[in-house]
């Protein structure tokens, strides 16, 4: 060969999947995603190309500084979407008439942001969105709790708390204490309670909203309250009595706990959080956040909320929606902390050891008669040693081994080995395969 | 609002997928993958951008003009991966010690093309690649031809060709002829026959690899031989005898064509054709296409072949292997037009109409009970008119509605339509609703 070789690496902030890490993650994928079709979400998809300026300055600054942007062979100035949710509003703002409302998607796909470089934070990852569109009713902010409770329990959680708040209540109280129009500034402080504690947010909220003393003393006094569903409702009345806004929100958060208990979800996994606001702008309404007791450092695994108004960059039709985010690497990364996540490097349980040359064709007869059970059967693709073969089957983690030669095949027999345990059965072996399938089952389902 | 709304599109050359579509197209791929996994392909994922070195020049100069490549904010020159095949190579070069051989992995992502604008040509688009890497072992070129033999069958077809050849047949003639050193250009014009003809192929032998009339006629005469498979390998022996690679050639195509019987395709469906060649000079061994038989012109719509060696770019260590890339919108597009494409919005069959305000918690826990069932539900979520309600599901696409007012909750029944037929009936709602899942079942296992 004539060229220099290249050495092969992927760029800073990128990542190869190996089928280790990619087996775990799909089957992540394919729970969300069973669980949003589930609720009649319909799968969408978006490019990952958009033009700039449906992209450029539609997130935070951060994201601004992090988009990837060019000029494509045409002289377009083109960037890759950095998240779903600026994609979602432009798709509904082209869309929504033929769609009509309520429209309730999922989307699940890579976004890409230039972060700086630090550990755990990639510059390509995937988000599993899903949001109701079209519709300011309580019952689809119920769906949506009931939704990431199923997904969690689905999964295979027992014990985590979705928190949920309402920002109309924290809206309420800054109307009462005249500081409505710098609502914003103080969400986003009030935002980092729990990382960089009381005195710093209300120096925040003074410095940066221009509250006094007192009044970032009465915002933080609302962030204390604490207690069961029903004391920190009853506590919030008072707080927010003469405010239509506040109390509208206090009604929202009861409508929303009674029907969430009605859909199922118990009311130990659904706390009432005033301290929680989601500093996005644009949340409205009901915001979520969701912790594992077990790893509740890491902070919230799914988050959401209501907003009044998706799309006005785009369209003047008014569009209302509700909806939240899986965050699938820092779920995948606490799944593998919590030894959730078994490891395996084949999709196929069996593996068919090919020691005996001659017999391809029979090992090919078996293999297809296994998997027409619905089993997932690799039959090694070359003659080789059985022990070099079975050593492959317990690098890879297959679970079971279906041994035959020429005396099995003369016999009519198979050796099953369970790859685990090492024990090891002789079955008759039909045309069909039914003895050798019912054996494997038996071990597949017990383990 | 003051910033001026911007006019929601996609770039030229780029699609939304809108629910109707996306729902197909998810299920065609959630078919190959689990084809692809029944035979122990694992899944693995690499990034869309790459530095620009691992992607220029190493597909054709088409591809090379087409890529879409930018400078990153760090400097780096990056590119957005054009194909499956180049990241497969990179990816094997930089983990195969890790993975060891056999290595089999599938791969379903986009790719991206900055192809000129033509009706059905996009801009992204997705492959759906599978690949044996590290053995010539002809067990594997047999196994991808099951695979592909599997896969369509699981797809819903019942009359498609798989068409074989083994490139070292040609190659082999070639040695005869005197004309192996101008193998590539042979290939890349005996691979336009179906296309041009006989007349320009021969001339473009002439004109690009040199040939004599004479030889572009021998090559041709191979090119014409058809017949049933016996047929065929009868004719190819005498032309490649004395050659070596020719005649190992045809020992292959022999093995795979037994191979393949004995797997469990039948002969009707795979088709030995020294006409096709794929015009990709890394094929070196057996290459497939796949052809519907009710829509021949549209084209291969799965096609791989086997190559000597993979990553030669990226690392010294030699990789053989064997694979196949499945074209998905060719073949969506295909079904589409074969009418084989359910038109549905909703991923749930099931809707509960949201008509009795007061009623919310009692819809809340009905859709739970059959969701448990592993019933994909929809509660409608805000109380409107039935009769809208209704129209939704007809829209949509919904299979069922089920439909409870307070009278109904109140003497415990629930009426069921089968919103294709309009027939209604009334059934006993129980707290499981077993009586309605069993009356849901029944008519979704009749459509």
């Amino acid at each position: 060969m004539t060229q220099q070789r290249i050495t092969p690496r992927t760029l800073k902030g990128f990542r190869d999947f190996l089928p280790e890490a990619m087996i775990p993650r799909q089957r992540l994928i394919d729970t969300a995603r069973r669980v949003y079709r589930s609720y009649g979400f319909s799968p969408i998809d978006t490019p990952a190309l958009e033009y700039l300026e449906i992209l450029a300055g539609k997130g935070s600054e951060e994201t601004d500084k992090q988009l990837y942007k060019f000029q494509d062979a045409g002289g377009r100035w083109v960037g890759l979407r950095f998240d779903l949710t600026v994609p979602l509003a432009r798709f509904a703002a082209q869309h929504i008439n033929e769609l009509g409302t309520p429209f309730k998607r999922y989307h699940i796909a890579t976004v890409w942001r230039g972060e700086k470089q630090q550990r755990g934070r990639y510059r390509e990852f995937m988000q599993c969105d899903f949001d109701t569109i079209g519709t300011r009713s309580i019952a689809a902010d119920v769906e949506t709790t009931l939704v990431i409770h199923d997904l969690f329990r689905t999964i295979g959680f027992d014990r985590f708390t979705i928190h949920v708040n309402n920002r109309m209540v924290l809206t309420g109280l800054l109307e009462r204490l005249d500081l409505a129009d710098r609502a914003a500034n103080v969400l986003r402080a009030l935002d980092k309670l729990a990382k960089i504690g009381p005195d710093r947010v209300a120096d925040e909220m003074i410095a940066t909203a221009g509250c006094t003393a007192e009044q970032a003393g009465q915002v933080l006094e609302l962030a204390k309250i604490s207690g069961t569903n029903n004391d920190v409702l009853r506590q919030l009345e008072p707080l927010v009595a003469g405010s239509e806004t506040g109390m509208a929100g206090v009604g929202r958060l009861k409508e929303l706990l009674d029907g969430v208990r009605a859909g199922g979800a118990p009311d130990e996994r659904v706390k009432l959080d005033v301290s929680i606001a989601r500093g996005l702008d644009y949340y409205t309404g009901t915001v979520f956040e969701t912790f594992l007791d077990a790893l509740p450092d890491i902070g919230s695994v799914c988050s959401g909320g209501r907003y009044d108004n998706l799309a006005e960059l785009y369209t003047k039709q008014e569009l209302p929606g509700v909806g939240a985010s899986l965050g699938l690497d820092r779920l995948l990364a606490a799944m593998e902390e919590l030894d959730m996540i078994e490891k395996v490097a084949t999709p196929a349980p069996v593996l068919i050891p090919y020691f005996d040359k001659a017999r391809l064709h029979d090992y090919l007869k078996l293999a297809a008669a296994v998997r027409a059970s619905g089993i997932g059967v690799e039959v090694y693709p070359e003659p080789k040693k059985l022990g070099q073969q079975l050593k492959y089957a317990d690098r890879r983690g297959f679970r079971v081994a279906l041994i035959a030669g020429d005396n099995e095949f003369e016999s009519n027999t198979c050796q099953i080995k369970d790859m685990q345990t090492g024990d090891k059965q002789d079955v008759p072996l039909e045309a069909d395969a039914v003895s050798v399938i019912a054996a494997v089952k038996e071990i597949l389902g017990a383990s």
